[in-house]
């Protein structure tokens, strides 16, 4: 449900990266489960307790406290979404949250992921940014009606197409699917006393930096009354470096998002941002040469479009990279099994063919509950055609420019390339949704054509595409975990259908509470720039456009960074695991480009604090680090719930935190003061 | 040779408050100490190690470190004294940087308690304030040549007239000196191998936090480009408060302060702030009534009168409380001395008798040490005599109201209260230095009558008494500490001398930096307010003019608040210590009256670390805790040299953090905008 790999967390393919990432404390309570497993299995260990049935599974606080958080983790992820779009796995908190509230698994399913790319990116604030193609045909302003059937038609459908796959890629393929494994050892470790009580540890670590993150929120929002007023806006290396957007924000969100980033991840963002820093000063230079002077700051045409489309060059070039690696693999990896099981129909047992080994006991037992509650294939793709109906005849009347013919084919085409995705993330934790909408973005909106508003219909059809595949890679994920957890997948379907249905009314209420709360939504340089939205605009307009609309030798640095993003990434592949720690991320580079280096300086601020914590006291950071930093991003994101109806009941702060030069402000002094 | 009680720290008569406060890190020391004796003695443990002779304890480098240190010291110092006037023992940070450096005890001579009080109340910015008495014959403007001489010509004689004395309290009335006691056994404790360990851990604890202050102080810096610009005027509880004086300004150095001051102290400064805001909003809404409207906000005549006398009685009541107090228990304890000395003349032994009482090793061998290298009482009744002889000659040039009989007679009556002091400090660690100087501003301004300069020959003559009267009690404190760790009485005479010589140059040096680097200094509201300035120059004009320059009512409620000063006093001195620790100090109280609350809550704030600190790791924080004070305040009081030196060279902070309503900010934005 969301594009993926807007979720730098996750752009790393490396195994080693995500596992830090996926959750640190994974690994320690990895380690704790393997010490464990010395002694005995982890279902030995709980042979004795009887496994709920299914309809036991689903009770009815389990909803209630899903409702809650998920709305909960709504707003923290649109909050992300809509200032960086960078989020960060949330797995710990949310598997903390969830076990302190219920300690069960709770099923959250975050809508958020298209409200700061490609729904905002119809709207007419960022059209006007964009410039090109801001006619009625091609904007769709936000409205929380057409957002929740939207979201209603297309967010079931993947949940069907996925339920045949289910036990072709956990059972048969065994694929490791590294999220969902850590979160179900999160799960299963919170049901030993050991981990029970490290867990209640964490969960009051949590709660600790949890108030103070709300509560320093809440302390900067006084500081606010005004445009570039408070904390927010904070000069910590001077006037000129702010100018720069080079700043220290005190943000607690994007200092705990740097807590639990891999180093190389905050160091990429970095690097990008003093990268981007130096070529926009470069670029600033030819100013009245390489493009007009009249143009104003926000236009594409200008220095804006440098940056936006440099921007998008490293991350088509980076999805291009990891697409055909990714796909790469997963053909090599499919073929290989495929004949495998071809083999294993045959009498002669080969003895190298992993699939024929014994099973163990948790693994058979694990098998057993897993097969146990079935759904029929029947259902499932009865269930597929008829929605997948249902939204040929809907979408177009919600996007005019959206055919029923476009639909119908992304349908036909979907069900393969959601295999390929689940399959690939089972294998590298890494999918590839994102990549598979700006393809459709691209198609879509060139067939389309300009004229018939193939903007809309490029960015409604990357959301169409978005939602079916990247519900194949997560609902894989999750049965993985169920798998692991013992929960029956009936059960677990019936929850993802309830869940799904939340999402579809929470998440855009919520974003339809930033929208009328933020005024300056999505507009460059303000508190929520929502950057991703102008980046798949402005895709969808070179889909449609080609590269005509750039400025001036634009293409041709578009081209040179698409393939550094390329080169780089190869680099990191091949070389030993020792250097490839050492280079950069393309992903994590392109984001500051648009939207300056501020969170940059938070994140990194929060890698020296893991750093020296480390240092410190190693044991206690890898146990902790993440539940202070899941604390800090809650909080803050929490607090943007009353900050929002403050807004929307248009109280001001009553302070402004203003930062001038000495100069000017003796002429203030001298204002005020007759 | 500091107005010892606006040494807040010290202002409680309650002998374990003072410990307490004296340094919390004696306590532990002490109990590790106490452990040790139980194996071996002090001084049995240093047995074996030869004690230098008296020229050998006098090396070059003690006095190059010494002479940094003071300059060092003398910074810090003066920038306490001209903010709040709050200065709290320094002894830990003192002897731990002493250990730090030489490993011996290295004496400093602060002579920069003057400068916040008598010496800057001659001054014309003080005394335009003060609206009365301002004529050239009541003003004296500091300037370094004739401070440096004056301070010369009556800092000595102090040291002189101790030297008979130094016998009779130590040896023969065993006078416990509570800090100097403390000091002792801090320097003792640095040359056992567990103390040594103990306070190199300390030291770095220092040099962290030393750093992290200096830094802070610095970063502040930047955001200062104006005035009411930067963390100093930060409205943390919003506007109004702000307008009120709560706001908590970010200074390391009072929240250092508030960490090694008794709680009791913190809480009583804000009661005091809360008390003083209370009172002034009512005489506030009295304006026009009680007081002209016409005045300006800092004429004594308006509500700042009232803010000052109000102050002043408070102090005066506290004053005489103790004076009566303290002498009365020097009388009984003295005349019970002498009734056992001369019984002890008598052949008849008695029992009960301390005196007779067989001395211990310790003891023996201190004692030894302590009269080995004597001093002649000629040798010092001379130097009192020349001294003396040579002040009456020079003073009356410098003060031209400060007559050669008014001297004399000070100088007459100077030993004995010298003695009192002495005696009285050595009993319960309560220096009446302050109170004999207020006396003296009371006694002499008056016989010299307003049309004869009275208020500066009041002043003068406060410095006069001060600086004989401190330097018996604080030489005498030394002389403890001397006798407890065998130093020679003639090694610390000489290094007296010596440092006392070096402050006379030292102190108006430092002074003098901040004079000419900050113009606003003195004046009400401003970044050294130097609130004791005016507080003495309005007691010099009280003396001289009498209750008729009150404002209306005025003299009423300062009935009240001396009344309120001694009853308060009284009680937490009558009832049970359970209770008694939880009634402010009236003198603690009296400061916020006339500067405001904002150190007040710094000092809070400082409490509130050690009282958590305290409860998550009770030995680390009473360890550690005075360190990372000391730190705090030595860090943000070295930072003001280079902040002064940056304003001498007048180079303004770069950006000035301002803060703005939201209706004044949008004015502004539009003023700039235009």
């Amino acid at each position: 449900m969301e594009n993926r790999d807007e979720r730098i967390g996750n752009t790393s393919s490396d195994p080693q990266l995500v596992n830090r990432h996926g959750s640190k404390k994974s690994n320690e309570v990895q380690e704790e489960e393997n010490h464990q497993a010395d002694q005995l299995s982890v279902e030995q260990t709980f042979e004795s307790q009887r496994v709920p049935s299914w309809q036991e599974q689903l009770t009815l606080r389990a909803f209630v406290v899903g409702l809650l958080l998920s709305t909960l983790f709504s707003f923290i992820v649109m909050k992300l979404n809509l200032t960086t779009g960078i989020i960060p796995s949330l797995n710990v908190s949310a598997g903390l949250l969830g076990f302190f509230f219920v300690k069960t698994w709770t099923k959250f399913l975050e809508k958020t992921g298209g409200f700061g790319s490609y729904l905002f990116g119809m709207s007419e604030t960022v059209a006007k940014q964009a410039t090109d193609f801001n006619d009625p045909h091609n904007i769709k302003n936000p409205h929380i009606g057409w957002m929740i059937g939207f979201l209603f038609v297309v967010s079931f459908i993947g949940l069907f197409s996925v339920v045949p796959l289910r036990k072709i890629m956990i059972v048969d393929f065994k694929l490791t699917y590294p999220s969902g494994t850590a979160t179900a050892l999160l799960i299963n470790s919170f049901h030993t006393p050991t981990g029970a009580k490290l867990a209640k540890k964490q969960v009051k670590t949590l709660g600790k930096f949890f108030s103070f993150s709300f509560l320093w929120g809440f302390f900067q929002w006084f500081f606010t009354g005004g445009d570039d007023c408070g904390f927010q806006s904070f000069p910590t290396f001077g006037l000129q470096a702010y100018a720069n957007r080079f700043y220290f924000d005190f943000s607690a969100t994007y200092v705990g998002v740097g807590m639990i980033s891999p180093y190389i991840i905050n160091v990429s963002v970095l690097v990008g941002g003093i990268l981007s820093w130096g070529i926009m000063w470069f670029i600033g230079n030819k100013k009245g040469d390489w493009y007009s002077e009249k143009l104003s700051a926000s236009s594409l045409h200008g220095l804006q479009g440098y940056r936006v489309f440099i921007a998008i060059a490293m991350i088509l070039g980076d999805g291009l990279y990891n697409f055909v690696k990714v796909l790469s693999r997963t053909i090599i990896s499919f073929s290989k099994e495929t004949r495998n099981k071809r083999n294993e129909v045959l009498p002669v047992v080969e003895g190298n063919s992993t699939a024929i080994a014994p099973l163990s006991y948790d693994d058979e037992r694990r098998t057993h509950m897993f097969l146990k509650d079935q759904i029929p294939t029947w259902f499932a793709v009865g269930g597929y055609v008829i929605i997948a109906i249902i939204s040929i005849v809907i979408l177009p009347h919600i996007f005019q420019p959206l055919k029923w013919y476009y639909i119908l084919i992304i349908y036909i085409f979907a069900p393969i390339r959601g295999f390929c995705n689940a399959y690939g993330c089972g294998l590298t934790d890494w999918s590839l949704a994102s990549t598979y909408g700006k393809l459709a973005i691209f198609t879509i909106g060139a067939w389309a054509g300009a004229a018939h508003g193939g903007v809309l219909a490029g960015l409604a059809a990357c959301g169409v595409m978005m939602n079916i595949v990247s519900t194949a890679s997560d609902l894989s994920q999750d049965f993985k975990t169920g798998y692991l957890t013992l929960s029956s997948p009936r059960s677990m379907f019936v929850s993802q259908v309830i869940g799904t249905a939340m999402g579809c009314v929470i998440s855009p209420c919520v974003f339809w509470i930033f929208y009328s709360a933020f005024p300056d939504l999505g507009q460059h340089g303000s508190q929520y720039p929502a950057p991703y939205a102008l980046v798949y605009r402005s895709m969808a307009t070179l889909g449609v456009e080609g590269f005509s609309s750039l400025p001036k030798h634009c293409l041709q640095l578009c081209y040179v960074f698409f393939a550094a993003s390329i080169i780089i990434n190869g680099i990191r592949d091949s070389v030993n695991k020792k250097w490839s720690q050492y280079i950069p991320l393309p992903m994590a580079m392109a984001i500051p480009f648009y939207i300056g280096s501020y969170f940059a300086i938070d994140m990194c601020i929060g890698s020296l604090i893991i750093f020296v914590w480390q240092k410190l006291n190693k044991t206690r950071a890898d146990a902790f680090g993440p539940a202070v930093a899941s604390g800090l991003i809650c909080g803050d994101g929490i607090w943007t719930l009353p900050s929002s109806m403050l807004a929307l009941a248009k109280v001001t702060p009553p302070i402004c935190m203003k930062f001038l030069s000495s100069s000017t402000n003796a002429k203030v002094d001298a204002f005020l003061g007759s």
